[in-house]
């Protein structure tokens, strides 16, 4: 079975977009994975078709149905059960690398992508649809958000990233950040590639690395180090103790 | 002068993509934004044209060169003194909605997106290139990314949400989840929408949003809530003590 991703959208136009070029692109036309897009108007009942009404209590914008989506997911979830159904909202659970990884692992994802000020509360008490946020800010609707998705997870599908290694040392992996990358020329403008890098000492490489990510994690996101090592704890040693590489 | 956008990517055409849809494509055929896309790969300067090399010091896939990639920055820069330039990858400052909220607010920005496994870390040390993560998971390039930080912007630039309250109460506003919404029908599988929002007195609609906007963020994200009012601090008045609303 193809690992296929279903979205529930009202732009279903927007679709594949830049997942139909580069890695995620040449993977769907080789078949590593599939898309279908579902247009959530065809599951208005009036004869307006309309999908969003105005927010209970006042306020600006327009919330979408629960009734509307409820049946969209319903469809969703009769055609292909046990699928994951979705659904980016930023008041979602926090998207991790971890998660990507498992939903990879699966059959595939069915993802709700929500537009205007919100989904109506009610399907989420009613319907097994997990709200998903890709980050702490706002988006005009979720189809971009669902894309970052689809995108993280389809580039660790079977056979479409190009080394089998790809994607172990990365950034998230091992709760830390990826070490920083070098590349030629050796020398440029002065600053060289770090000598450790050129000594083909492959133990003392990874060990730099792994210095360098713990290094960085620290200095530019605590918060990542206190989740995944715990505050108290020292974290793995090897690292140099000044704070260098802060953000300016 | 209009909110401009420039792109450094190696796929100009996935742009504008999904942002030529919608909220963002009509606010940019009304000129309320503009979009620009630069090729990385006019900057190389061999004949191949390569804008990428092995790693140094070993590992799977390509990093991006520094000296191509400072080319295209510094044709940026000159052209468009003064204009933010950032660089989407996972190694980067997290976005925010303050941050969304600040760049918003300027001339509009540049943005490079990575791609392989990653950029030649010299060029952050020789450029003014903030680097900049949407979150905590691994894309193949920097392009979804880029598009979901200019939907975050271009949304909150004059004329284009359709009311102008819009934005003002919504989730990270206040570093609070949004509340939750609902709208028609008034009962929906036995599901009703809460009194308060059908009593029509606004101090207590207001009062009853604040409470939830502060329960939902304590039990779904304590990480905000600490940030945000600090660990030992008790959370503004008003929120119920009981921890429903869990994720499952």
């Amino acid at each position: 079975m193809t690992w296929t991703a279903s979205v529930l959208t009202l732009y279903p136009e927007m679709f594949p977009g830049p997942l139909g070029v580069s890695l995620a692109g040449r993977a769907l036309q080789d078949g590593l994975w599939s898309l279908e897009t579902v247009q959530i108007r065809d599951f208005a009942t009036d004869r307006h078709r309309s999908v969003d009404d105005t927010p209970a209590g006042g306020g600006a914008g327009m919330v979408m149905r629960a009734d509307v989506l409820a049946a969209a997911v319903d469809d969703m979830l009769e055609r292909r059960p046990g699928v994951p159904m979705l659904a980016m909202t930023p008041r979602g659970r926090p998207l991790t690398q971890a998660m990507v990884r498992e939903l990879a692992a699966g059959p595939g994802l069915s993802v709700l992508c929500g537009r205007f000020e919100g989904i109506d509360e009610r399907l989420f008490e009613a319907r097994p649809v997990v709200p998903v946020s890709i980050g702490d800010y706002v988006l005009s609707g979720g189809e971009t958000a669902a894309m970052v998705l689809l995108d993280a997870c389809v580039r660790l599908l079977p056979g479409v990233m190009g080394a089998p290694t790809s994607g172990e040392e990365e950034s998230f992996e091992a709760g830390l950040l990826e070490y920083p990358h070098y590349t030629r020329p050796q020398e440029w403008e002065g600053r060289t590639i770090p000598e450790v890098l050129r000594s083909g000492d492959h133990a003392k490489i990874a060990a730099w690395r792994k210095a360098r990510a713990v290094e960085d994690t620290r200095s530019r996101r605590p918060d990542l180090m206190e989740r995944h090592w715990g505050a108290p704890r020292q974290p793995p040693s090897g690292e140099r103790q000044d704070d260098e590489g802060e953000l300016t």
